[in-house]
């Protein structure tokens, strides 16, 4: 079927994107595409920039096996749980899985929810304006991707607003309607990220809003704004 | 038209370009190409470096549709009255609106003008010398693009020497006389906004001529020489 | 043969990709391949992104010559000698050597050798689990390349389960059972190295677990932590 | 000739890799190749990733036009005189004008000269050794590219081992014996200048040697070690 189709040439187009960008790095990270009740995503372990139509396998919602690689000795994506979450809880299209430097680095500076207010690539993000706060909820990580499913379901339920869930130390999982809404909201979060540690690096905290008309304040010694977190203040 | 048909090509190779080095990722920025009395802009909340020939809106200089993408739903760019500006204002022949990391964090490095000197891309912009100082105004940002465009407006008006408007923790909206003047004004700029932010990291500030024949003076305790502003202080 | 035709064609891929990730700039650095008991290597001092399949040295295990590229005035990568200890001391199936900047800091940062914890990547690496403590071996620098030989053939041995030995002040030995594994394992450590040196930028170490359901401690004044090593401290 | 036609296609191919690696941005930057007695040469102000093969001038060593692009409006660039000095002082066969961030830096963190030591790519430069002290002198920049020839001239014959001259706030020349080893040149000194920065930025010095075996020394409180000049120091 040509939808069929599609939607395997687009995950395979996806993915070298998200490589190229450096979201998808040693065969971490990761994309899936629901097509109705039919999810789309590649096996685990692999490598995202070489990866091929036919190395995926289709699942049904309750992430029954309905197709899979004729490749022996592989599994669907260990992200496969959380990927399934986003479809059932928030009724996603596509959900994107990512190891940018960015989203680590924004577990590190910032304690149990990473936030950000009146930064412009906010407006990005579905159901958010310029002057509203973002927040986006930092669960642990633990030994196994699997045993992230709990938590991250609990972050769904207790965070309404958000389109995605960081996860300390490893990266972040992103969502949306469509799978446009879920690169679009991607590149809006990374942004966002790479914007708040950069503002650290240069002492400044984007979790604190303009103020308008307030004249400029040199500061003779400013240094990076963190809350260092998780014993890993020196 | 052969000329119709290339400004087409060129919008869609330049959104390209644009995305592959950050100036437009999230759906954010743009470009607009005038070709006489024709405006040529994307639509509101496409992937630029997605977008088709098809996909753009060809508009009159008072911003009224002369055609329009076949695909529904869509509208013209929420830059367009700025864009609009650009062409009414300074006789531009193309303007480039970018949401570049370095454009966000040259807005929150200077407080009401980006300014810098004696660095050479600044010949690079139209009635510059090495010597002289580039001034940058920078206008706050605001819930709705097309807010922008008075004080945009303003700002045109009060800095005639500038090819490029920065908009605090937002971006910047760059113009040239043509389309290859826009692109070189946007890569200067950009190099020189990204130039001040490294030389804040080191300690140096963009906005300090060199003093020729003064000899080296080690700094023991060098720290980001930032006018912190508008709130986001420590 | 196919085998042979394919193991040339990969080298010339891997070689462009890795120039492209700034690994192999300046004809430095460097990949090889084993099958079987042959060795393909590319010659020394030539520009990786341009290597052609011709251009390749076929060794056996002892370092031998058993087939050379065309082109006179060329001898077998520097990197032989180190490549070989690879293959003869953990049966590696490829060898990548990289000058990448994240592994030339990551050898400034920290004293004899490199470690991290508690990083999602570090799953990559064979035989490691998140909560475990990544620990690479920093040898020191010669003024030739083969006389690295020796201290890599210790390190290797003090060091079993390695897949790497990082060389200070210069770049990354990395192997793995085979062509994938070694790059997984490549990309990896890269990405560790260079979470490591932006973790230092914002006063975090690496070497430091997360300490759970701690609170976050807001630091007034992190700076850089960092044991400076080797005579390169202020 | 073929030999012409391979000069031209080299150009234009360098050209898009240089302006992919942001040495050659906002038409500034370039490249010139010597054919025996014929010089290849861009036009000034042009797009470096655009620029085809028929938009080269040729000249003879004195600067005397053999051979003009049919485009009107148009001059060489303005580097010209100082692309003949290192053919003519240097016998070059090639030289690459960079105005990447990394060089600019460069002649930021350091006063007369940049300097390194025992970093592995000082290597890459003709006639330098791991543990040689490598020395690029920084001549001060002018407000027209042409003013540079004397000074230009001056540094090279005043520091004969170097293959590069950096420009203070503007960027760097390098040259080589071959196209070849003029891009293995200006990669190296690329690599050089941003790991020096990348150190500065860490507390480091790149112009001190390691000490053996000298046991690693937390530094407290490290800052960028910068010799901040020429007036730009705070």
């Amino acid at each position: 079927m040509a939808s069929e189709s599609s939607s395997r040439a687009l995950i395979v187009d996806l993915c070298r994107q998200f490589y190229a960008q450096g979201w998808v790095s040693g065969t971490g990270g990761g994309v899936s595409v629901r097509e109705g009740d039919r999810i789309y995503v590649a096996p685990s372990g692999v490598q995202k920039e070489r990866l091929t139509e036919e190395d995926l396998y289709v699942l049904d919602l309750a992430g029954a096996t309905l197709s899979a690689p004729a490749s022996s000795g592989l599994s669907p994506s260990a992200c496969t749980p959380l990927f399934l979450h986003a479809y059932k809880l928030r009724d996603a299209g596509a959900v994107i899985h990512s190891h940018a430097m960015s989203a680590l680095l924004a577990t590190l500076i910032h304690p149990n929810t990473f936030e950000c207010t009146e930064l412009e690539m906010i407006k990005g993000i579905a159901g958010h304006g310029y002057h509203d706060r973002l927040v986006v909820p930092i669960i642990e990580n633990t030994a196994h991707e699997c045993d992230l499913a709990d938590s991250m379901a609990d972050a769904m339920r207790a965070y309404p607003e958000t389109s995605a869930v960081l996860v300390r130390r490893h990266g972040v999982y992103v969502w949306g309607k469509s799978w446009a809404q879920a690169k679009t909201h991607a590149e809006c979060y990374h942004y966002l990220f790479e914007a708040a540690v950069r503002m650290a690096e240069l002492g400044l905290d984007a979790r604190v809003a303009a103020v308008p008309n307030q004249s400029p304040n040199p500061s003779p010694n400013p240094s990076p704004n963190l809350s260092l977190i998780e014993g890993a203040k020196r």
